[in-house]
């Protein structure tokens, strides 16, 4: 299954037998500070830097949220996404836990966007994907519901079937879903690893959809989290996951992005593999 | 299933519930000149370096290999084997292409050993898996045969099926039986990684066998060949892989191989992980 995604100027295709995407996921200000007051006094200054680091590390695609308490989010949403399309060519993927930001951000956004996210509650799903398809846009969704969250593969594979019929009944086409199966905390539950990737390969053999994940929940709290996502990522690409929101600037997990393209063949002959060492080698030499 | 191996004085257990197994393999001559002729005028005094670096790298058995041209390698192995004995409590893999060396070796050696390794040819099975049975020891075996290494994951099940049905006709339990799966190189074929995991999966589906790799093939003849072997181990962890004979001088692969043994629930709540970042952290601090 491929989801085709745009800029303006620029398509992205995420599918499993093409090169991971790596979904930059810097420009939110949650747990910053100073990057908030910027924001509230209408600064957006910031951005420019978040988005430069993300394309420079290697970023396919960006997740833009503009959750900060206290202003109006659509309209700043909508500022920031105008600004980012006028810097990069990168896809975008609009990430707000509210209706009216989701609708500022996809009614500014120039191209086919990704939003993040829906889960597989009526409510929700009643809401946003009637959105979604006015804008022919693309949906990541949690298999989470009026519930919780399943602890078992097995159940996050039930509610995924029940996204899955309610995207198809909006006339939204099953390659537009992106699944984000949910990576937890292996620190808080040994097995909360093991149950993810099962889901991931539940998912990617059962229904071919397109997955994407907050990989570096898996690592929270625990000491070396970037070996602990480096290691992850390559484990996730081969039960199928096929996209990530993660922080481009860390070069060892890209890294371990790109050799797992090679490794499982969408980087035939490392043609990539091989430029993107030749470019390191330069950059160490100048 | 449990392989169990042992020294004089420590037992290891692989298994696809435990800690990934590392195998060190430094302690090699083929294509090193200077040990070759080292150990040829009777010097083994470069074991002494080797076995201390595989074991302070984190190595959890030695793979031992004493195949130098021109000399008597029976003598020679047997020699090896209760020198290292004598400096390290490890388990020893017994690794030789000739059989007299692999009969000097296991009578040399205190404990039960691992031996690498046998083909899927019944010729070669004959002669070996009876002096397994006689030392009670435990077998490494590829499926290649008299046609050569098979280019599917399904024919390369088919010759773990025969060399399964030999085992067992020679009286040696499965749980002795350890599969080389053959890590193939990603540079002469886009695919061929696909197809070890694909068989590692498959034979750890259907039988459930311990298996081990010479992992660091997949990334021959490519630039910065260690990030390559550090996402494929992962990969080939989850798919089944139990251990790998590997160089565990090199940190950043074996930290990978640490950390999907905490993500895949085999050092539960990272007792073994945060253990190892204080060692490092002590050791950057002196």
């Amino acid at each position: 299954m491929h989801t085709v995604l745009s800029s303006s100027t620029k398509t992205l295709t995420i599918g499993h037998d093409l090169p991971f995407c790596i979904i930059g996921e810097r420009i939110n200000p949650t747990g910053r500070k100073k990057f908030q007051e910027q924001l509230r006094a209408g600064d957006l200054s910031q951005i420019i830097i978040d988005v430069q680091q993300q394309v420079d590390g290697g970023a396919d695609m960006l997740d833009v949220n503009m959750g900060v308490p206290l202003t109006d989010e659509p309209v700043l949403l909508s500022s920031a996404i105008k600004m980012i399309q006028g810097i990069t060519d990168l896809p975008i993927c609009i990430d707000s836990s509210i209706i009216e930001a989701l609708s500022a951000g996809l009614e500014a956004y120039e191209g086919k966007a990704l939003v993040n996210s829906v889960t597989g509650e009526d409510e929700r799903m009643e809401i946003i994907l009637p959105l979604i398809k006015r804008h022919g846009a693309a949906i990541i969704a949690l298999p989470n519901d009026e519930t919780g969250i399943p602890a078992t593969a097995k159940e996050r594979l039930d509610i995924v079937e029940k996204i899955m019929r309610s995207v198809e009944k909006h006339g939204i086409p099953l390659s537009d879903l992106v699944i984000d199966p949910l990576a937890m905390t292996v620190g808080a539950d040994p097995e909360a690893v093991k149950i993810t990737l099962d889901a991931v390969y539940q998912i990617r053999e059962r229904h071919g959809l397109n997955m994407t994940m907050g990989a570096s929940n898996v690592s929270f709290g625990l000491p070396n989290r970037h070996a602990l996502n480096a290691s992850f990522l390559p484990m996730a690409m081969v039960m199928g996951l096929t996209s990530a929101v993660m922080d481009a600037r860390t070069p060892g997990i890209v890294t371990s992005v790109r050799a797992s393209d090679l490794l499982l063949g969408s980087d035939p002959w490392g043609s990539n593999w091989i430029s993107r060492f030749r470019k390191e080698q330069a950059l160490a030499a100048s």
